[in-house]
């Protein structure tokens, strides 16, 4: 099993994740806050790339069925109905409804996933979730951590991506590394004892922290809190329920390649 | 004293290092062996970024003081003096002479700091030199991997960024770091007590034992065996000879700049 880490999507290319499943990993906040609220009842979350994309596509749609979240240097977008905290995502928010989803890094990152054999996205709070899912696939990996706009890396992603590299270290047969994907298992190996310490240290956690989201982050750093496993389905992210029916369909689109 | 990392230049821009002094990081193995040229007596490097200009600019030369050097795929490129490794760069051969260099990732990340208060070239071979310099600058720090092609990030860089983010912190006053910077540091933690070992782990190191360079990567491995600290002057690699004299310049181009 060779397992890739890649810091940042931007210099990542659609085409070469083909045969690859990808986890997206986005742990302050986008991905939090996607599994959150799949797991409080959200019909499902359409990424988009830009503000505007996002405004467009919900003047169209209709407004009791469907919500404007996501966030622009962390911070709720005029008009948007919803920001990037887990925390807004409540059942009595979310429950049934639809939600066009921008953020700064998270959404790019999922879109480049679009070729990819399977799409899911990781963070902290549901990583056994994508852990298990990864060993039932036996397709090559691709981490895929959200990073930040700055210089590319966050410390948050990478050491997530180290915690996966490391559950996967103690479950599957071998385990082949690159040189980015050992280095987020040597971060994991030093920063993992104290994950919310680790999120507050890092450079977005402290911006998070100035702008008065300390409960996002207590949020963010949980293991394991939110048991849902989001996968991209055409173009929007929705919760994959059974591992039966999931290892299924990878396996039948798999063939389809395979013979074509 | 704020310390930021890059893994790789193509991200970067070269207008954000204006006011940086950046440390262009390529062990395996431009920097070890423009070093080594250095210290053997070539009069300059002349960093190219594609094989054409380097082709171009050597029919102009003269050939008898010039050298056309570096490789494609770690390989020495077809009609050139020289390939990347550090061995060829004997007295002999480069005394005097100015060498047109071409590398994968190292040429693009000098000229990437081309607007940078100054640009200097790090490899294990050449770091308390280039520690030493760092800390008399007083200015914020880059340091600029050269990275690889193919996810941007390569171990043997990282870990000599840690190596001199680890140096600074003895011996500087107080560091600041950046997520990145600060992950580098945790590699070298845990990777610095047998470097060999880890170019050899390294993805490029092994793509190069492949090829039958497992001589320059015992060479890259050596620390402070090839003590001179190379600079860029205009589009020219050079030698910088006093600390005294370096220091001076840079203040006083400081001093133009702050005044326009």
């Amino acid at each position: 099993m060779k397992v890739e880490l890649y810091f940042n999507a931007l210099q990542t290319d659609e085409l070469q994740f083909r045969d690859r499943v990808v986890v997206v990993i986005d742990v302050l906040r986008a991905g939090t806050t996607i599994a959150t609220a799949l797991l409080n009842g959200a019909k499902e979350i359409i990424p988009v790339t830009s503000v505007e994309s996002a405004v467009k596509m919900g003047t169209n749609l209709f407004g009791d069925v469907t919500l404007l979240g996501g966030e622009r240097n962390a911070k709720t977008i005029e008009g948007f109905n919803l920001g990037n905290s887990p925390l807004e995502y409540t059942e009595h928010v979310v429950k049934g409804k639809s939600i066009i989803f921008h953020s700064s890094n998270g959404s790019q990152a999922v879109l480049k996933g679009r070729h990819a054999k399977r799409v899911v996205l990781a963070a902290f709070v549901n990583i056994s979730r994508v852990v298990d899912f990864l060993l039932g696939t036996g397709a090559q990996i691709a981490l895929l951590c959200a990073g930040r706009s700055t210089d590319g890396f966050s410390l948050e992603d990478t050491l997530c991506g180290g915690m996966i590299v490391s559950k996967l270290l103690e479950k599957a047969e071998q385990v082949e590394f690159t040189d980015s994907s050992l280095m987020a298992l040597t971060l994991y190996k030093n920063f993992g004892k104290n994950i919310l310490k680790a999120l507050r240290t890092s450079e977005h956690g402290r911006y998070l922290t100035d702008l008065g989201f300390e409960d996002d982050i207590k949020l963010c750093a949980g293991v394991d809190t939110v048991p849902v496993l989001p996968t991209l389905e055409g173009s929007v992210i929705r919760r994959l329920k059974t591992a039966r029916g999931r290892t299924k369909k990878l396996r039948s689109r798999h063939t389809v390649r395979a013979g074509s």
